[in-house]
């Protein structure tokens, strides 16, 4: 068996497109975020992805129907003469070290086929604390990005993040970079880590939609997150309470 | 050393042949249920499989001899022209996720050549309960079979098995739709997971006993089953018991 | 680099060789008998094997210099007519379930190349209890060998090793009798697997002096087996005195 | 993609060099010291080596910018006519055995395109305990090296290492004198292995100053070492006042 097997849907024309990727991750913000964006823009499937370095699994559509974990590209094509998404979401990343890099370098490949030059990856950036308002952090190949992506609010810190990126996020940017001479950015938003967080990919996207100028409802995802801020206000509300409960016990 | 090592016995011609999968797994459903059915038919061995994705070991026959751990295909010809299975079983699964890609990917790749465009999986469905009646779950490529086996009895939920499938049961019919243009069916029989439930194999086999028309005596497992059934009968009559002596403990 | 690297330090011709293995397991018992078996004939180093499949380590050898980590095939050139013998030692067996299969596949290439016919692999079976005179349980490829290692007091039972035998013990055999036409037997010496055990291994080959009518010395290894019998004997007394005082003391 | 990618930064004519080694490992001895060596002697960068044996991770630069994990090959000239060097760093050793054996074999066949015959790996031996003065262990391919770096000061052990070198520090030693007609020594400093030990890597490196009598300011690893001695003396004192303490608790 082929270690990874790629299916062409469609081989579209793409101007001047830029990969975007979302698997799933820390607290699912990338996968979050580029779904959405799938949605949002009607997004057309051009390429399956199945890999032995994925899990052996196979998930339920719901209707009794199964399908083959897999990896998938999407492209978007720009109405406004913007330039073109491909977007890459998944069921999971590669499963050990080795097929993490086999899948990077192989979508890549398929990415350079479409004329790829540029990368946006969106992921999360877990503190273990829920934040008021999640700031979105990057991680660029070259400091022009790094510039270029400050004036869009992007916080770019000198220690964080400190272990760097692990995963399909880093290693697009880092095997790009080094082996298929494209540039790019990695965009990480603050979250916990400890549950599926649509505010972090909002506040993610949010500056996705600005970026490239696209004409985009947020409207849901800014629905999912405002029911996180309000259980998290409540949460730490609870806490106050809590706390000062304990400091009156101590009082009395 | 070829990484998966295929003998074949016999290469006999069969007429529409469906793949019958059923290998160790949660509950050894499948296996029971496959191995009883290979034994009842008096299938005939076709092909061994050896692997180095299968445990480095040799088991013992019970006289003093010893064989390497395998996988196997058994055919059975049926003589009143229905179709003929090819059954797989075997002492082990793959034990990484590229083994079992490659295990599966090879076994679809032999019954190709035996022309197989249906494949049925067997396996369990652990739900950590002891059911009073297990249900048997279905998860298939289409629709039409999901159709289809409801009036078998089989049991198509939206949210179950949540987790999809994992192992061959699953692979086989993933890989076997994406890459080799065959459709099939999952069939899961409920099992607490705890222990080898020739119970929760019964009342798969009577599904597939039933849908192939298949003349083949059920009384051994069916046996086996009723023991399984009065020992979870004790069982739950001995917590009851236990529960209301709690209770009265309680009030006295 | 080639995963396995096979450095030939000699070709001799053999006579009807028998491949014998002691690798490092369960007490240690095929290593010690395969390396005292090695030390006392004199046999002659002829092949080394380095491989990845092996820890990435260097051991020292005392003297201030280190050496890689590698299996090794010693030769026996039997004087008075019996067959020449091939002894398998080395500071590993392969670490990983691939690495079992190609190192054991690739020692059977080269031993078909001088001629091997016949395997006898040494291992320990681990019991978790201190035997008074440890067993040596056997396992064979077919019957006629079952029956002639029973003469030799080989103990081949229904049952026992009832998970079949792991590693490279039952896979030279395994993979031997499947794919290169070769028969065998493993001896298993009853340990407890808690140490190395001298004891076990002098059972072990005891049996395989008298089956090769060796001249042999095992007078090194007798010596180091009753120092084993005396602590086993010791610690079972001091155990029987634990008990009895124990039982003394709920008396007063 | 290539397990591993090897660039070429630059392919300079060296002079008999002797490849050093210090990757990441036990108190981080072995990559402080060589990395070390490589600023204070302007080393020059030669060759980069990403590969699928190294985690799927990409670092900070601490200016918003990322570099994908990595190990390098720098070189430095010898202007006193001395041998050149060539020093190997890295973030990471390979992360499985396998990995391990291809990218020490790979460094090896790049050093023997540059001439080397000689190695010296740097490492530390982890004893669990902070020494006063941390001696420096040797290990050696042959005898003759092993008297020549005793004059150095190298400690040679009957004994120690007892479990051998684990990782490149040996591997580089035992593939290079196995296959590639190399020979060398690996120098452990003595250090806890409970924290980065400078100190140990500054009595590492000063063997490497005198015995390569290269012209090297030694003093900001100097510094560095003493603060770990006054660090180390401080938690000896508290360990005894603690230790009295308590003695005196015991009598009052």
């Amino acid at each position: 068996m082929e270690p990874i097997i790629v299916k062409y849907v469609e081989k579209p024309e793409l101007h001047d497109p830029v990969l975007i990727e979302g698997l799933p991750g820390v607290g699912n913000v990338g996968k979050i975020a580029a779904e959405y964006l799938r949605d949002k823009l009607n997004a057309k499937l051009m390429v399956e992805i199945y890999s032995k370095y994925l899990p052996p699994q196979v998930l339920m559509k719901g209707d009794g129907t199964l399908y083959l974990v897999r990896n998938e590209l999407w492209y978007y094509r720009d109405e406004s003469g913007n330039r073109d998404l491909i977007i890459l979401v998944g069921d999971y990343q590669g499963m050990s070290s080795e097929g993490q890099y086999e899948l990077s370098y192989r979508v890549l490949e398929i990415a350079k086929e479409f004329g790829v030059k540029r990368i946006m990856t969106l992921g999360g950036y877990g503190t273990g604390k829920l934040a008021d308002t999640p700031r979105v952090f990057g991680a660029a190949t070259n400091l022009e990005i790094v510039e270029e992506m400050k004036e869009y609010g992007v916080y770019f810190s000198e220690t964080e993040p400190s272990g760097g990126i692990v995963g399909a996020a880093g290693l697009l940017l880092g095997l790009g970079m080094e082996l298929f001479d494209m540039q790019g950015v990695c965009l990480m938003g603050e979250t916990s880590g400890y549950f599926s967080d649509p505010r972090s990919a909002y506040f993610v996207l949010k500056i996705v939609k600005e970026y490239f100028r696209l004409d985009m409802d947020m409207e849901d995802l800014e629905f999912q997150s405002n029911e996180i801020s309000e259980l998290t206000t409540q949460f730490k509300e609870e806490e106050k309470k809590e706390a000062k409960k304990e400091d009156l016990g101590y009082i009395g």
